[in-house]
């Protein structure tokens, strides 16, 4: 039986493969390994079941097995591990490339994710022209940063890898995604990674799935 | 040669293990790795030797033979994977720890954080009355969900393992952990954590550094 991943039953971004299954949907394309997907609702999504499966109410979850996980980082590296393609195996570039999916996760995305919610949550409010440019300089900074460590290279260390992975997914999200046109190797290192193959059916699968259940397919 | 991590040479938290060195401390000590500690002042972070070895100008890293990393729960991740102490033997359960790794990190830490940043730079904002009580929900609904999912359990799956540790040191933060005393099982939780012989003695060697530095020792 192939593993079973949870998606959102209706995508909040229309199927621009933003939600946080499309991750893991590119992972285990790049991994050549096949799954299905279930959807649920926003309603189901807080409910036992899906508690069960996952403790804060989201989505991604795995199931393979008797194995059941979420966090899309945390399933992506079970994938990584399991089969190649996404994970070098010198064990130092293995670590390293750990440490980028870390980096992606709890350093570049947080500035984005708060910037996006004061730009969704906050745009009306008195206080939103003093507070975005300081949310906007805070996701500046990491760009900043990225950007002069990625210099001219293809990808952040070496080979493509679950790093890559991750922090392409992250840089994609509108609240980067919108400044990259002033860090032209981001923007080119995030075009890369769109362009893979495995990206390309992730990314076609999951906006069938918006298409079928909006009726637009 | 031991492995060799940085820290603060100036904490900015004055000696009470919020930096996020501790993590790191607490890890090897629980690993039994002996290690050796680098200060490192603000202004030697955002420099060319400093940033080579942490492209976002951060501390800790960690340097062992010809490895170097940063982010802490890569660097946590690796040492759990040398020696046991932190991971489990189970796959399965393995994977579910480092699952917990990532939940700590990237759902639980980031509304923590967004937190303390508003606390300590939009006190004096105008806007800050109305803003609080929102940051505050946030934090709140991480910590009611964990705390549904912890029930009376001592740790989150099973034995003591790096996800505890990532968790414990978030829920540690003040933005989180002045919260708490609604939460007792949470609370208790985290008592736990700081009772173990490992971060009792991580903690003294960074409040050790603070002293040293302050002439306070």
């Amino acid at each position: 039986m192939p593993p079973t991943i949870t998606a959102f039953e209706a995508a909040p971004d229309r199927g621009r493969g933003l939600a946080r299954d499309m991750r893991v949907r590119w992972a285990l394309e790049e991994v050549g390994q096949p799954y299905d997907v279930r959807l649920v609702s926003f309603a189901a999504m807080k409910q036992p079941p899906h508690l069960a499966l996952h403790p804060f109410g989201q989505i991604p979850t795995f199931e393979a097995g008797g194995l059941a996980l979420f966090e899309s980082g945390a399933i992506i590296l079970h994938l990584a591990e399991g089969r190649p393609g996404l994970l070098p195996a010198d064990p130092d570039a293995r670590a390293r490339a750990i440490g980028w999916m870390f980096a992606a996760l709890n350093t570049v995305e947080p500035p984005i994710v708060e910037r996006e919610q004061t730009m969704l949550i906050e745009r009306d409010k008195p206080w939103y022209a003093e507070r975005a440019p300081m949310l906007e300089a805070r996701v500046r900074r990491r760009l900043d940063e990225l950007s002069a460590r990625l210099g001219p290279a293809e990808w952040l260390d070496g080979a493509f890898s679950a790093g890559d992975l991750m922090m392409v997914s992250v840089l994609r999200r509108p609240a980067g995604a919108e400044l990259l046109p002033d860090y032209p190797n981001l923007a080119a290192y995030v075009a890369r990674g769109e362009a893979r193959p495995a990206y390309q059916r992730a990314f076609a699968d999951q906006l069938a799935v918006f298409q079928a259940v909006a009726g637009e397919g």
